[in-house]
């Protein structure tokens, strides 16, 4: 049990270290010496819990998945559609600065260094995701009436999943980018829009304040 | 004179072939030794055009910063600022898309494997220069009455920009994010909430079809 326990602890602080290196180095350049340095754990044993590296990006992928459903699938009881979505952009752009795991998941799509197949791949399957998790909520709005006459689902999800990767991509270096209040600004501009007008007060830009982990909870 | 414009051509080849080695793997990562042979130039005669890879990085930027003012100071002679803006958009995200000196230029501040401060800086002067131009464009607008009441320049700038580095940063593997029609979508989708209701028919989300070499012709 205790060995179980320590193989457990062992893997994690090799995913969170192959996160790490991937998003020092890419996925590309980093190396399996680098990653088992960085965690601590002889060569050996990294290959004894993960066979290759395309493995371990296939674990941070998987811990990544993981949060997000955490913040995504976890609907306040009574949260409309709309409101889970702007509170789970905050988890999300909270996430992206705060988690390795998460920032590397993501980060295997994005711009320079991470030019491997394998690793865009991976990277794509946390950002489908995403993606369909937004779309979902959008036609969810729609489907309640929370949706704007004219706004279609799929257009309101795209410019919505690519504005957020702008606050993804841009906060790395200039965290106003990734602050809970430029994210309200974006809400405050886009909202307007994208719900009608009696129903605008349903939907808080700032978020409803719920913790994930509250909405996991009740949606349990 | 024949020499001059050899020279020229040297220095030509060499920031388009630093410029593809930093978008395929990484600045930092980026080889002179790399560079060098991808220019089918000698490593002296690099150095002898540029001293540094830093100086390589400073030409990549200032070609790419050139093409941007290509696409944006231009502005076609009675073109509001917003059709510039949109013009624009769907300039950068197609230059974006086919210039590998604009593309590595906007990559040295995105993701993965571009985590030196030297590289990145160098990306935040053309994305400062960028960002800059599209809230000069909300704030004309704003002075030609061409901005919705309640919309502030400054956030309807911030959306835009977010929104347009999704573009680029998903367009990279999947080519339909960076398509006209998707950023038509976005300006149909964002444009009914920016412009007076009685001004919508003066911005066409599509752009106006004004190649940007003509823009600049009538503008200087």
């Amino acid at each position: 049990m205790v060995k179980q326990e320590r193989a457990v602890r062992t893997r994690e602080s090799l995913v969170r270290a192959a996160a790490e290196v991937f998003a020092e180095e890419g996925y590309e350049t980093a190396s399996i010496a680098t990653i088992s340095k960085r965690a601590g754990v002889s060569t050996g044993g990294l290959h004894f819990h993960f066979g290759s590296k395309t493995a371990l990006a296939d674990a941070v992928v998987d811990r990544a998945a993981e949060s997000l459903r955490v913040i995504t699938v976890s609907r306040l009881a009574g949260a409309n559609p709309l409101q889970s979505l702007v509170d789970s952009t905050h988890d999300l752009v909270a996430l992206l600065a705060r988690d390795a795991v998460v920032s590397a998941a993501f980060g295997l799509v994005a711009g320079n260094g991470a030019r491997s197949a394998v690793g865009r791949e991976r990277g794509w399957a946390v950002r489908r995701q995403w993606q369909r998790w937004v779309e979902a909520q959008f036609h969810d709005a729609a489907a309640e009436g929370l949706l704007a006459e004219g706004v279609s689902p799929q257009d309101a999800a795209a410019a919505v999943v690519a504005a957020i990767v702008g606050f993804e991509v841009l906060g790395v270096d200039r965290r106003e980018w990734s602050s809970r209040s430029s994210l309200t600004r974006y809400w405050g501009l886009m909202l307007p829009q994208l719900v009608p007008v009696h129903r605008l007060g349903d939907v808080l830009a700032g978020g409803s304040g719920a913790p994930p982990a509250s909405r996991s909870a009740r949606a349990s």
